[in-house]
């Protein structure tokens, strides 16, 4: 299996090693061999070749089964023009890949529910899906810019775009996981005043034809911004654009108490996929070995899953990285805990 | 005073006349008369007259001092294309009044901190105001609409669109509400990805050089609404565009545990605001007389001190309405003792 693994900023590299020393003490459980591949991507890449995606590694990715990546950014490049910023790596790699189903789960470990700054039973059970589109919408709609208004006046506008078959495609892969998950689809835009959310809207609708067995459900995004803390365990998954899943994924990421936990998978139709912690780059920590790697481990487990089609290998990460979540541990002790625990079961084969 | 009251849909005509009479009470006290008149909005207006914003009712609350509006919309009206729905009316009347400048406070009161999901040691002590821009921004941009894309499919889009003019009176407000609170502005953008934000945090920066005695500073929309839960106390005065400022003063709502208790304040340059709760008509309540007058009554506090520079009046409903919330007290009960309350002291000329 080629991987191509991105480290990026800040934590990354650090986090990254350990995901990868997991992955491959899961993976020689099971006979598969990774043939990983480091490249640059972000700030490193800015500092290293100008660009924040190098064409470099845009080719490597392509030519990879996955891309397991990091983080990016950090306060260094906080003043470039945004494209030539490591976000901009980011979207690029997103879009060259056509990344577009971006899948967030949300899930609240009874070990970890206390950590939560919402009351344990508002939160505990919750295992909620976000599907977010990634490549269309506000993020990427033209005409964007700058310019002058009809009374002279400096204007910055962007374009909240979607098409029927980007809201179809998105529609699908939403219904599909419902339909391995509880079977409700929750879609959320704003309908009550945006025309793009009312093609949304309608698209989800018509999606929703061929799924007798899902039950769908329409929510403005106000209303879910609220109800995902008035009575998260109503959700199971949800369908979302761009911007809208961009906030409300973080909102829900803060009901697990751990943003260090919470890995996401982005995906294309076909192609290599994404992984990546939800997390950041955490430049105020890096280099001091007190990053969690436990959200870059479950991003890799994600990978297996998902994208190299080893759900075994995943089932090993995922159960060895619960192992670790005794309470009380450090981050770095839990990291420990875990490599050993995992060259123990592989050295004795007990797995 | 002359007050435009728009009790619409739902549970609205109900808290309009408790609010009214606590209103009128507080008023006397300090001889303040109102001069009220009732007018249609939303669905109450659709059934009148086919419109959710007769001519006759913008036309009279432009002629008045402030408008007290209480909620609109139900399930009644969601079939109808999105311009002739309830929420048109809502829209149409801040345009028509051009009132740009949405308050919306989020106080976490000591006796009700239990109510909320969160714990109560996250949000004991929260204070936040939000500043929501609210006749700009992607509710009004052009264009929008509906077309067909190059390759022939259907989009449906809108603009989100910000002018310097639109962004330094909204910062304005801002600045001034967060020097008269604890001087900390916090304005939220989306500035890594969208060039409209980065305009907003250009002139937002630009005007914060006038005021040097509030510390300012940027976050990210997606990282806002997870601090909103991590660390709610710290913010202090909030600053967002239109459909950010939507998502979050929803969320921060929660925070407090009783959306029927908070009031908002839409304001113009000059002319009359627009005063109202934030939670909804409740169609499903309406009528049972269950519904939490607070919220109503409250807006009607924020009108006299805010929409008609009676701080005294103000003074006194907000300690009525304290007053009525004591623990275990149904709605109805806290309505009913407040109100007692206040004709007690009026008529014992206490206060
Ligand atoms: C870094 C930023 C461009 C990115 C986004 O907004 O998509 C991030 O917030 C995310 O959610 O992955
Ligand atoms: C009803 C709707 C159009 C409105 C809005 O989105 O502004 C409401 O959610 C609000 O926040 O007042």
């Amino acid at each position: 299996h080629k991987v191509t693994v991105l480290p990026g900023d800040g934590i990354g590299p650090e986090i990254t090693k350990v995901a990868l020393q997991v992955l491959e003490a899961a993976g020689k459980n099971h006979g598969e061999d990774f043939k990983i591949q480091e490249h640059l991507v972000g700030g490193a890449a800015i500092d290293a070749t100008g660009q924040p995606l190098p064409e470099e590694t845009l080719a490597a990715c392509r030519a990879s089964d996955a891309v397991l990546l990091a983080a990016i950014g950090g306060y260094k490049w906080d003043s470039l023009p945004s494209a030539s910023r490591p976000e901009g790596g980011l979207l690029a790699l997103r879009t060259g890949l056509n990344a577009f189903a971006n899948l967030r789960p949300a899930v609240v470990l009874p070990q970890l529910a206390d950590g939560s700054s919402l009351k344990r039973e508002v939160v505990e059970g919750v295992d909620i899906m976000i599907v977010r589109e990634l490549v269309g919408g506000i993020y990427f709609g033209q005409p964007r810019g700058f310019s002058a208004n009809e009374h002279g006046h400096k204007t910055g506008y962007n374009t909240m775009v979607y098409s029927e078959p980007e809201v179809e495609r998105i529609a699908h892969v939403a219904f599909d996981a419902a339909r391995k998950r509880r079977k409700r689809l929750c879609s959320v835009d704003k309908a009550n005043v945006l025309e793009v959310s009312q093609l949304w809207r309608e698209v989800v609708t018509r999606v929703g034809k061929e799924y007798p067995d899902v039950e769908l459900s329409h929510m403005y995004v106000d209303n879910a911004a609220m109800q995902l803390l008035r009575n998260p365990k109503e959700f199971d998954t949800v369908v979302t654009g761009n911007i809208f899943g961009d906030i409300l994924s973080d909102e829900a990421s803060m009901l697990t108490g751990s943003l260090g936990m919470l890995p996401s998978a982005s995906i294309p139709s076909d192609g290599p996929g994404i992984f990546e912690p939800v997390h950041g780059s955490a430049p105020d920590i890096a280099g001091q070995d007190l990053a969690n790697p436990m959200a870059m481990i479950l991003s890799a487990a994600m990978m297996c899953r998902y994208g190299l089609n080893l759900p075994q290998v995943a089932d090993d990460m995922e159960a060895a990285a619960l192992l670790g979540l005794l309470p009380k541990w450090t981050p770095r002790i839990r990291g420990l805990v875990l490599l050993n625990l995992l060259v123990l079961l592989v050295a004795t084969n007990w797995v």
